[in-house]
């Protein structure tokens, strides 16, 4: 691990102080009526996706409590986990992020501030036991919901009202990722995740503006880096800032372009010249990647290059792709603070002219079963492949390529569409894919949806899904730059 | 309710500060070794029971948690109750009761101050889930064991090897239930009892002598009746002393030979004169159970006088003899008190005679299927009845009558040999109804035990039985006050 005090410092200076919103269950005056004995379950409606501490405030009827209430807690961000059984989740994930509690009242009336932070809807009470002398009420509930997103800052969309309405969602999505860093998903992994911020860092900049942020968590990866000086996958926070040993070759490398990005949303030229070696450093630390033909490597290595979480996906094209887009910034980058670019410029060419191995007439294929899939596609498209164009993107559609799974690997296909100017195509894969949430009842954006099976989840369950998930805020990042009334 | 101020003022100016202890488990080392995934179960043994907040410090190997460790805390009295299920608990009682947890660790290292106090030698810590990229592990373990019983006060018993080991027992079994108040068991019901506050005070008297903690809870009840001036039979301490709503014609009396026991302890006769009325009235609150033949008149009422925790016992003639053990009581404190004793002498009088109306030749028959039991003999004994004596008690072992299940009702068993002159026998029955428990591996006295049936429970399971119960610290008293060299 390398530790830079000085990146640290000022990371640490732009900690931002949340900003606090007390939130009530809707309905609560029915809740209070309501006498719980064993069994009973009260099923609480915060009205919309929160992230917060709560407190509850119990009180009593009948004789004074002669033992202590026994009680089960789920919170949930989908009505549809309050469902399902955490004792039967065996998938591989683990259970510690199901998020359920087993309290015990011993005095009452009491009122219990939950030490954890949730990020849910909805929380379902149940009485586990109480004794027969007397009915558990329960008088009060409250959530602090947090933030580091600044409503002040936020214009309203000017669109139709259905787009607009994903736009919201998108919005609220990224708002509740927006506590001390950008979360990939608070609830979970509640962690700053190179890929997710460049999303997140995107939207940001067309909605809450929250550039200290993104700066933070710039210098925060700088300021933590693995061995050789390699930006993490991701980093954690608590108990202090710490990079995980999660090894990505395409997470390393989208810290060049997030670098950029924040440098054009705010001009910020003393962060850019600070960070960029950093940055640019990350070029030479994928080098071992790629053979002597300038093609990425195929690896067996589990999760080398993440990609998106369709788990038969091969990753050597998409790898190669984004190389070529992460060049493409470097380049840029390198422009902008006046050095030369001589080096940079033939390395794309020679990463560009090798990519073309990978082309099969049709499609870039991938790895050694030459898999055709949307993700090399996009990926070369975004990369500036020689193939990668509108007709390669549209072609796909015939097909039965490897799929997109995520929100993530989504955002990246729209970004593509619009790179080679489908612009109404990419409006429409948004309200597909965006809206199918939406009409599924989304309150924010999931960390994985898949239209043909919902349910999907590569963690063996969907009760440890995320279903508020940076990565999945796009709406509000393409809706408001590219189809806007004021983009138009 | 009935609350005095005075009196309330005066318990509270009473009330102990507690003494507290650091105890660790032992092995800790081999303990601190073991690296826990998921499933795995570490089984802590603090060495004996105690009573008090647990601190648990967790760490971990591996790579840097990347979700929170979720485990399952139980702690017991006993071993046995580690293989019990509170899923499957069925029982009348709480499971409330049961001191099982579950918590999240967030963050880790981290070290996590339990804020429920609990009563246990055992501790088993159970990993629900980590994550596959680390294990657990507990760095330390501390519970902060409290008691307001002053070691200091206390001197060594004299006697053979196995009576003091009795003692011993007895004496740690009132040490864990002497905290703000005389509880009845620090598991459960952590509250005070009038029927066990008798036999604490007692004990007290030879052990820890804590005058002032017998004193606090004398005004405590005082402080705090039920309407009519009736002497609750329990009262709660929190949030604040209120008394239950539990109605038992035995506890009601009790007052009487409790008060008059801390007179004769201390000499405190401020206390006695300030309380007495208080007492005394406890024969007026009675008087309607009683018919025109000033015998008791059984009842329906489910417990409506405790006795024993026999499901099957019927309390009439139990009743008749407590009324006459706490009314000889009475008649003492009134003389030392100087008041005119010849209405009370009067009534004792009746009350006696009226008692020959259940003997039937041999016993004294209880309720409408004329029960014998054991408890009825024994309490007509006590109370001085005609026909109580060595050999009402002797020939009671030749029957089938109606078994005592508790060591609350054995210590009046005991009480009542000694009455008669049958010290060799009381030792004999203490040895082998404690000495029984003993031998099981008992590290405090059991709230109920019978040696025919060890796991008999009235609650419907052992797992919420209290295995440290004052009511069963009978040993201390007796064993001090009449069997130790000092006393031959």
């Amino acid at each position: 691990m390398v530790q830079n005090e000085h990146f640290l410092n000022v990371a640490d200076s732009l900690k931002p102080s949340l900003i606090e919103k007390n939130v009530m269950p809707v309905d609560m005056e029915l809740h209070r009526q309501r006498m719980l004995s064993k069994g009973d379950i009260l099923r609480l409606d915060f009205g919309n996706h929160i992230v917060g501490k709560v407190t509850l405030k119990f009180g009593f009827t009948g004789s004074h409590p002669d033992a202590p209430a026994w009680i089960r807690l789920k919170f949930a961000e989908r009505e549809c986990e309050l469902l399902e059984n955490a004792e039967t989740y065996r998938g591989w994930i683990s259970m510690g992020w199901i998020q359920q509690e087993q309290l015990h009242i011993d005095v009452l009336p009491s009122s219990i501030a939950l030490p954890r932070r949730y990020a849910f809807r909805y929380l379902q009470i149940e009485v586990l036991d109480v004794s027969s002398k007397y009915q558990l009420k329960l008088e009060d509930a409250l959530c602090v919901a947090t933030t580091s997103a600044d409503d002040a800052k936020l214009h309203p969309y000017l669109g139709t009202e259905r787009l607009a309405r994903l736009d919201q969602i998108a919005c609220h999505t990224l708002r509740e990722c927006m506590q001390d860093v950008f979360e990939d998903g608070p609830k979970r992994d509640r962690r700053l995740w190179m890929g997710d911020l460049r999303m997140q860092a995107l939207a940001n900049y067309e909605t809450f503006r929250n550039y200290d942020l993104v700066k933070r968590c710039l210098y925060l990866f700088a300021g933590t880096m693995m061995d050789g000086g390699r930006i993490g996958a991701c980093l954690f926070t608590e108990p202090k800032i710490e990079v995980d040993d999660t090894v990505m070759f395409d997470y390393s490398l989208f810290y060049i372009p997030t670098l950029l990005d924040y440098y054009k949303a705010t001009g910020d030229m003393e962060t850019l010249r600070e960070l960029a070696p950093t940055a640019l450093h990350q070029l030479e630390v994928v080098r071992p990647y790629f053979g002597e033909n300038h093609l990425v490597k195929d690896s067996n290595v589990l999760g080398w290059c993440f990609v998106d979480w369709n788990l038969g996906l091969n990753k050597q094209a998409s790898a190669q792709g984004i190389y070529l887009y992460c060049l493409k910034a470097a380049i840029e980058m390198a422009g902008l603070l006046g050095v030369n670019t001589q080096t940079l410029q033939e390395d794309f060419s020679a990463k560009k002219a090798a990519a073309e191995l990978l082309w099969n007439g049709s499609f870039y294929v991938s790895g050694e079963n030459q898999q055709v899939s949307w993700a090399s596609q996009v990926w070369m498209t975004l990369g500036g492949a020689a193939n990668g164009d509108a007709q390669l993107l549209e072609r796909l559609e015939q097909t039965s390529a490897e799929a997109m799974v995520t929100p993530y690997m989504y955002h990246n296909y729209i970004d593509a569409l619009l790179t080679v100017g489908q612009k109404e195509k990419a409006l429409q894969v948004m309200d597909a894919y965006w809206g199918g949430m939406m009409d599924d009842g989304a309150d924010t954006f999931w960390e994985l949806y898949n239209p043909q099976n919902p349910d999907e989840s590569p963690y063996g369950g969907t009760i440890v899904n995320s279903y508020c998930h940076a990565w999945s805020c796009a709406p509000a990042y393409f809706l408001r730059k590219f189809f806007s009334e004021e983009s138009q």
